[in-house]
């Protein structure tokens, strides 16, 4: 398992990961799939359209009003504010996915890419890559 | 790795792709789960309930209204119109799922059955399948 | 491939199953990740925060909002009432999550736990435990 580690920039943001995680996969020698893990309660990873960014900006907006800051929230036990939709966010997204590898490379479709997706603020965060066999 | 081929009809559509990915593990050799992979930004894989199609229906339903057309979307350059909420609702399915092998069969429940989700148009779309160890 | 058991109370609850999955996990022998798979279709299985009760209480809530009980449903085959907002629920947050081992033990971060999500209403359940090399 290694581990990448990434720096957000916003409370809700979709950072293309893609190449990173590629590089994590150097070598894998032969594994079939490799596992991203994000070790966070208010953080995700998915996969979608790497080539117009407005994709990842739509996507941030959408996550933002399908589950919406004004709720009557419980959870509010953080400083910066409550946080209770965040963690919403990132069981909605989940926080794993699996991809194929083909020869040690990804097998993504042509438009995807691998997003890490920020629901809190500004953090340093972790990504668990695993290859399987 | 194997592909899977498909053709949608609709907009968007759930389609029982049970049969065909488990004829697709025919050699699985003792694999322990499939994975089943979708290498489009604007499709899912999802399981729910098989028996009822209404279920199928109720999920597609529900999908559109999750994610509404009628947000102020920002990427359109689809030239048959903004496919923008077809990209949310692949993120909120998933483009993969993971499911268990028993001596190489698909370890399902008993209403389960595993769903290719379109949410573009109607189209040629493929399913990676990769068993696991 | 391990079973395990579980009873649920309430129509809509989280219940954090943590402990349980990492006992079933006991003898993995160099496994690198282990999935655990929900076979049923008004159910599912998410990782979120362990620590603050009410975070469970809130993705709860939330996910009656998102999916709406008043919503026109077609699917109603249920004697106790219709299910189907149910069944859009386990598919939002999937049947299945694969978490990474380290040494034989989940690598959840700090304040992650794994939750049985039921949807449905009190029930016997089962989750399907495999671990992957």
């Amino acid at each position: 398992m290694q581990e990448i580690s990434l720096k957000t920039d916003r409370k809700t943001q979709l950072l293309n990961i893609t190449e990173q995680v590629q590089a994590a996969l150097a070598d894998t020698n032969g594994a079939a799939a490799a596992l991203f893990y994000v070790p966070h309660t208010t953080a995700g990873v998915t996969i979608n359209e790497h080539a117009d960014p407005l994709v990842a900006e739509d996507l941030e907006n959408a996550m933002q009003r399908i589950v919406d800051d004004g709720w009557d929230w419980k959870h509010v036990e953080d400083p910066d504010g409550p946080n209770a939709p965040s963690h919403v966010r990132s069981s909605l997204t989940s926080t794993q996915i699996l991809v194929p590898l083909r020869d040690g490379k990804l097998a993504l479709g042509q438009w995807q890419g691998i997003f890490f997706c920020e629901f809190d603020r500004p953090r340093d965060r972790k990504v668990f890559v695993t290859p399987l066999r």
